[in-house]
């Protein structure tokens, strides 16, 4: 999506992003109080994403529950492009994935796009140097705690019987046409970037393939994700298919701020998996954009402004779950009580006791690769 | 290629071809005596098809048997479009490639394209139907007596780990451009047409890609399918392969002699491996094309043509390897001491006697299907 002050699109997020307009854009669907209310029924206590509109849009949520609620269970399918270290903007989606895997009790297909990765990014000469990386993400969810008796993970190359000739049907009923509008793609794209919307869409349609019979499947992603998935929605009931539903989370923003997302391409203003506490600490207290006052007396008279401050949309977003709490720390934050260094140091000591059990998760993570891996 | 007479693309021949148009056009050298001679060298007595000009263009023959010299050994790839029922326009390709085989003791990798065709034909609405045809078609090609030993078969579809991931680098140096100029493509081609190419350029770097270092291959093909070969030829030197090297031979005449080759689409103009004696007989005597005169007087006064005529083109083209033997059948045809029906009933004997040895063989072909087949 390109707007005057902001673009949306999965390749590119930049500018303050304006969630409300890219709503109508999208034509994706809000999530009201009511869907919220029937989803609860269902798992219990919602997620703090869904209470708080973290996860704020959907496509076809509604007909999901319906077939739930008559006995035809939906998989979830969520993916990674593996094109370097995963950030906390990754794991805010994986970890709802996880919430919603364990509250509906499904399986899940996790897909690594190497193909996609190396097709789309010069930076790559071979498809050894994506394949690594799908190796070294992957560790990095098995070390989110998925249940591998439940979850599979597919890496696209190592999948490539599967999803080629699951793409075969679908690409033949996509033109160049459709990925030109849908995606702005030329005549300048390579074969591959081209074909690939077609195997984006197998993992929507892999379990009613693998069970021969329709299969509702529900994915998560980012709102950027989108256009891969209207595609998909318009062709595979075409083919006999069921339309994915959808949810969709806003984006989880980089320490700055400045841009609509957390991005590796910005690396300050990211915190990775890999980060040490020290990494974590400087790079919070140097970056993190401040809703606060200059000087701690203009603070403490005046107050700070959580609605900008990024410590305090982290911990809104992911890292305090418990709404007592945070409305604890928003309201102190908003009377001068609490101040930005404290605010920061509170949300150094989340990130970072999140980060040493994933970082001692993903030490083991490596023998469990195979129960994760599905082949051909 | 189009022409105000004739076009000849990988999809479609018609109008009379002109031979010498069409290797000016395509950039191809013909076959020299020379040429000819340094490939007797090493195969002893050439094939009646190269003696008779039927092999007639290539490309890098000189460079391929320069390889050879140095003991830089190439392999054969040849493919099937599995979209039907196999008639005698295709065996007389793949006998050639036999001779070709047992002459230069190399490999042979047998390409079954079952995803192009059901890509590119909108008669097919699931990947079975061609699947099923492919297996059909490969009977015929284990019937023709490939050593099992020295021959692979691929399937695309069963294949298509290997492809998918060795055509992904491919993939990423053509863009949509080179198809539009090479193949007439359009915004109305559907996403797996688009990515074919790439596909199809993989088996002529497949044993580079196993044995880890480059080895040169040569593909024999009829010369319609010249256009893949030269996106092929650009391409794969960009990726450190070298360029594969081809042997052309022009198009085995359907029976009214009217187009180009022989196809399928014009069921009455072919001959299937499947006819009976009886079909072959009832199809030769009403339809082959006869350059005798119109009574039995004026024959015997005037003579015959053997230039148009199609039972004498098909013993110079495959059915009549006896240099002697076809000489005198050409000169007493056209001083008229053999007449048109006679002519006929030889050729009828020679096809029937083909066509016996090769259902025999056929019988049998479906127990060996796994020594050909490779899995991925």
């Amino acid at each position: 999506m390109n707007d005057d002050s902001f673009t949306v699109t999965p390749w590119d997020v930049t500018g303050p992003v304006d969630y409300a307009k890219l709503i109508k854009k999208f034509g994706t669907e809000p999530i009201t109080p009511e869907l919220l209310e029937r989803i609860e029924k269902h798992t219990g206590p919602l997620h703090h994403m869904l209470r708080r509109g973290i996860f704020y849009t959907h496509r076809d949520m509604n007909w999901l529950l319906d077939e739930y609620e008559k006995g035809n269970k939906f998989y979830l399918y969520t993916g990674r492009g593996p094109s370097g270290s995963i950030h906390l903007g990754h794991v805010v989606t994986w970890e709802f994935v996880k919430w919603l895997q364990e509250a509906f009790d499904t399986t899940l297909l996790f897909q690594i796009t190497d193909d996609e990765k190396f097709l789309f990014n010069h930076k790559f000469k071979t498809t050894k140097e994506t394949y690594d990386l799908a190796i070294e993400n992957i560790l990095d969810i098995i070390a989110m705690g998925f249940d591998h008796n439940k979850t599979k993970i597919m890496i696209d190359t190592d999948n490539a019987k599967t999803l080629y000739n699951a793409a075969l049907p679908i690409a033949k009923k996509i033109t160049f046409s459709t990925v030109k509008s849908s995606f702005g793609f030329t005549n300048s794209n390579n074969l591959g970037e081209i074909f690939y919307t077609s195997i984006q869409a197998v993992p929507a349609i892999i379990e009613s393939v693998w069970q021969k019979k329709n299969v509702p499947c529900l994915i998560p992603h980012a709102i950027d994700q989108d256009p891969h998935f209207r595609v998909s929605r318009d062709v595979l009931p075409k083919l006999g298919y069921y339309k994915p539903a959808s949810i969709q989370n806003s984006f989880f923003p980089g320490l700055t701020g400045e841009d609509g997302k957390m991005s590796s391409s910005k690396a300050d203003t990211a915190i990775y998996l890999t980060d040490t506490p020290k990494q974590v600490k400087k790079k919070i207290n140097k970056y993190a954009f401040s809703g606060g006052q200059a000087t701690l007396e203009e603070h403490r008279k005046l107050g700070g402004n959580p609605d900008i401050d990024i410590s305090y949309q982290w911990l809104r977003q992911f890292f305090e779950p418990n709404d007592d709490k945070l409305k604890k720390i928003e309201d102190d934050y908003r009377s001068g009580a609490l101040l930005s260094g404290e605010l920061k140091a509170y949300l150094i000591e989340k990130v970072n006791a999140y980060l040493k059990t994933h970082q001692e998760r993903k030490e083991k993570a490596r023998d469990q690769l195979d129960k994760f891996l599905i082949s051909d």
